[in-house]
């Protein structure tokens, strides 16, 4: 089964039964008519819907080399700016479906895997690495159209720079047997985003390793024997789009996943039990170029999001001759064009790899990760400050349906909008930005691509100076 | 009744039956049972229990003039620094016993009441100003300890400079009409927090009235035919204080407040139709620099609250060491090391003004309230960035009594606490920074004293800057 | 006379003997041997020589269409988008050559007259316009390789937002008399930066023309009789490029220009005498995408510079494992990489106007030109915080060569310096940063598209917002 | 001889003839007429003749308990409340009369020995310390009111985490021999200010000390054989107050002092070979509290001469309008209210210490020596921001008696003032933030106290977050 549709995904879902907990309960029933779980599992399935609209199929899919079947064009293996494009176009066009808030639409995790498959090269020939198996598994997503999710962060016990776990019952995942059948996985990772509604769980580590039995890469569907995602509280309040237009859509759950002696089946394993590899294939691949190239594409309609959000305030209540609204959304509009800059950067100078993978430049996309989660959480900032009282003042749907309607109808007109619209808008902006939801966006952007801290210190010592420094020296001894 | 205990403001409130409106629905029964309110009534009446707890009363409570009664402490009109003393010290004991998260704790209206009579004597003289009827009211609220909410913002329909409403029904409340028994009002005011659970409102202008007919000054039963409280949605979402120790206390509610043909007897109606006097007299009057005063002796204490929740998180997970860290907590040292002098300073350099009254310095305290709107938000922004991926990976407390608990008591320890006393600490965190309370927490503070920007330009109008300009004049005329 | 060498250049100021008043004198003699003039002109000169450089020449000039001469590449016009690339390698060559330090390189000036000539047909058939002088005056000014500065902010009397000049004695510049010969102009204009040390002076209006006496666009020759160029205090301090190594090469000196009696001939008169031109010519031409696009393709270069002075203070002392170092470091990249992408964007999304110009996007380098007065104030701090009390300690050259030597070059040795190339580095960063020179720069940076709060307001204005709100709106009718 | 008087410093100073060198060239003749130095020796010696005016003595002086004789109030050991505010007023009675921009006034050393020598007990009973000598010194410099200096920095050479100095010459000053006579110093020590034109170099550790050579204290005079002072370039660039007001009078040179086999004679040592005094004394004693007190009580003065330029460029070019520049301003005040509110707090909450010394606050100050170094670097640029263009075309005073009279008086003028006094105006705002000068200022006020980034670090360790801690964790408890 090539490109999916909406309902295989939901279809998939349901049966895979996976093993995840919210609050105190476990699910039982079809997971896609979970509170928690309805909304966001019925947008993801829209995007794949959108695979099967005819006006969409060539930007949405393209032709399995291997199978002549229409694939994902997430999968895309991109040989030619051309092909980036094509990515950046399909990633843009799931974004505008969800005005960029799915921060985990299929192409994210595609996108991933596709990046690490097109860099099995570097595994070849080293030991405990197994690259076909990595490609082998890359094609059957591909040609299945797997949903996926992913984790790499270990819980958060002690944060101190020379701190090494010493514990008998170890708590960051790592290996603690190998058999004939494959590895056996004991431990937990962090935040495992939509855990328990994608197909696989991809697991694999991003450097920082210091013990090599936590080091690994391995893929395993969701409902392996062992597996428990823990999903924090719900931030789904109820389902009316009115009153909760983002989170009755968009919620995408975080879990820990628990490994409670996961056995890895060997033909699942990409690597193991080697420290170097552990280390430096997510950053020798190309898996942070085209990460980021996805998600900024995806920040790009987000941010646009904002702007429709913040603009359509400002007409409502009439207060776009004011300099620093004015100035508020300008900064909008500059972090807009800017990532906008960036993404075309990135395509204009990419380079082929020595894998003959055309790379969108990764440190031009590294400045524009840098700089979203500031401004991310900046727009929350000034839709608060643009929005200010009104987005206190802002009733429930049914409010409008009952005998305070003439009240609110009258007391909560603006000049542009009637009462219900100027409400519904500003509930809009009361849940991007002073939400539980909206809180958590803000998060998940901050963090996407680690501590901003460490994104800075990573930018600088990946940038090639050396020109810089050079033409000073020249000047200086100029006469 | 003179200062009153918690049991005494509970049957209050619970008799009063004001038209409070929750969603769709008027609230009937014991408000004080409903769960919207039940927490913020409680938290109150320990507040007012306070005033009969031995070791306070000398802190909560002082002897009535007129009465030789044991008021509370809010009413006391003070005559010297030391009176501003006690009165801060009143005010930061209620802070404690609610962390600084009840900005309308009972002090504060309490002080804007005593504030506006202790400025009666403004009002002498004046065509339609009653200065006897608000001094009668202020001692009837003190000998009783009335609850009491306010309100002075319009509804945010156009908020152009050049708007001037113009329609036949009245959006912003105005007087309609005058009859013997006194004035009626019709139309809205916004964002009465704590609408419908206190026994007043007390409503005055705060200048910018164009209209007469918008500037008044009258106080008025809660219960009052005529009068609805529109409530925004509650942010509780349960009673767990482990889940949410915060909204589960401290959530105030905001409310529209509707008049519809309020009759308010003469006796209650301290200045109507004078456009001068609906302009200045606030800002005459030692309003100003009294909520000023009370509400920064408050946020000190929510300052320290802040700085408390940081470090504990900083201990948890053993974060001291890295340099950001430091500096980010530092900044919020260094706000309330700044909070605390401007208060001192404000005492130490206070007047008496024209009709006996010390009177905190004003310039200071504006000072003040121009940091703390930047700073609060700031700590928010902190706490995530300190908090980081913990304030995600936070089940709630029936997790700990399911088959889960082994999972969550292992993988989420930290360096310093058990799972379950780290996870509590993090809800807090993330229900102050991240959470939809926490986020209407923001913007409270934030517009407290009205619009930044306007505080801003009110900064720089009021101040006197003619002894600096002189002084480099002077200096531009030395040889 | 096409492309000029620098020679031919210093002869032709020198010749000019324009009434230059420097302090309290006019200059009289060879301006190019002027202290204060005769860095810059050698630094001019020698740009104008890369123009006869053969390895350059192929990017320095073209073949003119006219006269089959080889003119300076900054005087095509654009009709490709290959052609915008050539107009940026030339002036990032001339940047180079200059480390973005010169505001005013000939390529400023020329892009400026290119555009206003490119755009000549709107000025078609309007009254007192005459479009064929500014394309005449043009194709003269690229045959002959003209040097040249402009002019168009009026004194700085009173900002006041509803103040109009009303004085017999006009001090803005106005016409005030026409004749047979042409117009005569009295008043005065702000800042032509380098004037009297260029061939000709191009005046025109920018906008916010009140009164059309005040609106017209005209060069004419700096020396032409009644044109005064009062200086502001020269920044050349000494001729030691070791003790100044930017203002013996760099700096561009300030001058208010004033007309008195100025006789413009109609041959050089582009238009006068109509307000609606007058405001709006600048805006519709293609001065503002051309101006932009040079401006910030220099500002690349200067921001490289400002890097490798940064890295090369970080090596010589040795800190670049501070976090705080990294992240201040990371600042200027993600600068360098955004007005990078902003370039490459604006080319990418080129269009052609309406007169068959291809013009590069507006809004992308507006938004640079938001961008870059920011950062470059910031560089200035960040390289003070780097080099921090090494910037005090830093003597001048000729203590190295004094009885002081033995002690400097032990004591002010760096990690990887001689203390003679330290504190050359240190001269170098610390005349950038903390010089009048310096100061200037930032100055001349920030405000060179104007006041920065009106760019803001600009760029809302200007930016289509109606897409996204549209978006919104879609969005919330959506079920 | 008591409290000196302007012409005894003078005379003091002159016959030092310490050995000091400006650019290549030793300092010969009366050091008080040298350009480099007279401006500021007459600033200085105008200061001492305060000491003698009769409304002033009061303020300026007190009684020797020692001698009966008037001495310097700045010498004064408080031992109340009172006594800070007598200290607070002489020092803001010295700024006043120099606009804050004197660092380095008599009283800044003054406190700090005498806040040395109030610590002497500190020094009791260790090895190596000599705690009677200290303090004979302090009463020596008192009775004599010695001009002094001081020097605790290393030169930069290798600033990374875990350089050593590793070479058989020292850079940073160490004692290299110990005989009868005393210990013998060799190396250097950075930026002393005002090296050279004091009576007397002190020399102390400021902790960070890894090797004992390093260690030590003493003071001896600046004439000693062996001591050179390295001048930095002078930035006085010329006599004219017009020209230059602020240079011309408060050029305080920074001096790299080089100890050439420096021979201490043992009555000048106060402590030496104590890698824990070393270490300690300088936090253990009140010199952080006492100098903090004396910098911030003089950085308010700064802070109002600031906002007297600023208001005064409003007034004068009328912009007071602008909601901007009304922000930008109230930034200013908000500093200025926010440093006076930290002073009064370090006042009223001072301890006597464990010597009877009555300390004033040390964590306020330190808050307070945390802010101004943030707002002292924003002021220039806010004055940058208000005085734009009009910062540029500023001509000197001779321009104004120069045939160019005629044109300045017309083009320069402004709303509130003649051209040549609004000339004059904006060129003290230059000069303040735009000159050498200036922002030479900017990194004195921003190192005063060491690396900023330092001193989030310091107050973040040393502040007792423990109560807010328990607050947090006891609420967490609660049911």
């Amino acid at each position: 089964m090539p490109a999916i549709s909406g309902s295989d995904y939901i279809t998939r879902i349901d049966n895979l039964k996976a093993n995840v907990w919210v609050d105190d309960k476990p699910v039982t029933g079809k997971i896609s008519e979970h509170p928690a779980f309805k909304g966001v599992i019925n947008s993801q399935a829209a995007l794949y819907d959108l695979q099967h609209n005819d006006s969409l199929k060539s930007i949405m899919t393209y032709t399995s080399e291997t199978t002549g079947q229409k694939v994902g064009m997430s999968f895309l293996q991109p040989k030619s700016i051309d092909d980036l494009i094509k990515r950046r176009k399909m990633t843009q066009e799931w974004a505008l479906a969800s005005n960029g808030m799915m921060g985990r639409s299929p192409d994210y995790m595609n996108t991933v895997l596709m990046a690490l498959a097109s860099s099995a090269g570097y595994l070849k020939g080293k030991e405990n690495c197994y690259p076909e198996r990595l490609v082998a598994f890359y094609e059957y997503a591909r040609e299945n159209d797997l949903s996926m999710t992913h984790s790499f962060v270990n819980p958060q016990v002690n944060r101190a720079q020379f701190y090494f776990e010493d514990s008998d019952e170890p708590i960051a995942a790592k290996v603690i047997d190998t058999n004939d059948e494959g590895i056996v996985i004991k431990g937990a990772r962090l935040l495992a985003t939509r855990g328990g509604i994608t197909d696989e769980i991809v697991v694999f580590s991003a450097g920082g390793i210091q013990d090599k039995a936590n080091g690994f890469a391995f893929s395993i569907p969701s409902n392996e024997k062992g597996i428990r995602f823990i999903c924090r509280e719900s931030f789904v309040i109820g389902d009316s789009t009115f009153n909760y237009p983002l989170s009755s859509r968009y919620e995408e759950m975080d879990t820990i996943v628990v490994f409670d002696h996961v056995l890895i089946p060997w033909e699942r394993v990409f690597y193991y039990n080697n420290l170097l590899v552990s280390n430096e294939f997510a950053m020798a691949s190309s898996f942070l170029p085209f990460s980021l190239h996805q998600a900024i594409s995806r920040q790009i309609i987000k941010t646009e999001f904002v702007l429709g959000i913040v603009q359509s305030i400002i007409d409502s209540i009439n207060i776009g001759e004011y300099q620093h609204v004015q100035e508020k959304t300008s900064e909008i509009i500059i972090a807009l064009e800017t990532l906008k800059a960036l993404i075309i950067k990135s395509e204009v100078v990419a380079k082929l790899d020595e894998w003959g993978i055309m790379r969108p430049d990764q440190k031009t996309l590294q400045v524009a990760s840098n700089i979203f989660p500031k401004v991310y959480a900046r727009f929350n900032e000034i839709i608060q400050l643009i929005g200010a009282s009104g987005l206190i003042s802002i009733p429930t749907e049914s409010a409008f349906e009952s005998p305070l309607k003439k009240d609110l109808d009258h007391y909560l007109q603006s000049k542009s909008d009637d009462a219900k619209n100027r409400v519904k808008l500003f509930r809009l902006a009361w849940e991007l930005s002073m939400s539980a939801f909206g809180a958590r966006e803000v998060q998940y952007e901050r963090y996407f691509f680690g501590d901003p801290v460490k994104l800075a210190s990573q930018l600088y010592y990946s940038y090639d100076k050396t020109p810089y420094v050079k033409r000073v020296r020249d000047f200086l001894t100029e006469e």
